[in-house]
């Protein structure tokens, strides 16, 4: 049987030359593989509280909807700046070429909730480091943050193990 | 108990003055709204066959995970311009101002397969029904299209019941 690896595509020079985009569109879209991810995901929470998921725009809504659902939590939606229609905290991170901006609601989060984290890939880490600041400044509590792939050579599980995260991943590419 | 409309907020003037911007970003955050939420959209079709769900960018993608992870089928996401890596096909709409682009990958939906289209709002129709249009190029049958919120006012769910589609909504919201 294909592990969730074998459902993701691997797309060359997008979005620009030089760049292997891992494509989890073609997992996404597999019943099987769908699920698999999902549940596997999942398997190291069971039995643990968790009081709401946080999912990083846009590929993160897709799996954090999915988790919360099958938690019966809510789910909070970290998004890139004025995607949110209410108050809004914010946090700056740097990008390959200058720096971007993520937001979650003030009320999101209440202090002492129990958070888990998810999104589809850790490559620097820069977008996942953000959403954890947001989460941490309204003082939730990150029980765990997920992810289907990682890619080893950019660094991202050590920087977000190097802020006291636990770091969870279905698969790693080399190569990014 | 609060119904899930209860959950809803609204946020005067957003994003411009005038609108009455109707956020379920309250409704998701709470576990017994969002529970209650995914488990209506998904009451009229128990029983029926549905082979994937397709979520609008961005909150569809919220929604679309929940359905498609508890029905155990595939998701597919239809997104803005760029935003896809593989080929795309495309579909142009009106907004308020010019006009905006909505992809899916051309290999995403298979002919015959039997389809949910799910997102947040039914306001004009314009971005559902240019994704019914992505979906129906690729052979897609369209089994029903279900969304939380519907603007009345503004039209929409005449717009995609005169394209033959099956409309579900959880509920109807006056002033647009």
């Amino acid at each position: 049987m294909k592990s969730v690896k074998d459902y993701i595509r691997t797309i060359v020079d997008f979005p620009h030359e030089g760049i292997m985009f891992r494509d989890v569109t073609t997992l996404f879209a597999d019943p099987r593989g769908f699920r698999m991810a999902i549940d596997q995901m999942l398997h190291p929470y069971a039995g643990m509280q968790i009081d709401k998921v946080v999912g990083l725009e846009a590929r993160g809504f897709i799996l954090g909807g999915a988790i919360a659902h099958q938690l019966t939590v809510g789910f909070v939606p970290i998004r890139k700046k004025g995607k949110l229609p209410g108050a809004v905290i914010s946090e700056a991170y740097t990008l390959e070429y200058g720096e971007a901006v993520m937001e979650m609601h003030d009320d999101a989060v209440k202090a002492g909730e129990r958070i888990l984290v998810v999104d589809d890939l850790l490559a620097t880490g820069g977008t996942a480091a953000a959403g954890i600041k947001l989460i941490e400044r309204l003082g939730g509590e990150i029980v765990s943050t997920s992810f289907i792939i990682d890619l080893p050579e950019l660094g991202g599980r050590k920087v977000l193990e190097d802020m006291g995260m636990d770091v969870h991943v279905l698969c790693e590419f080399e190569g990014a």
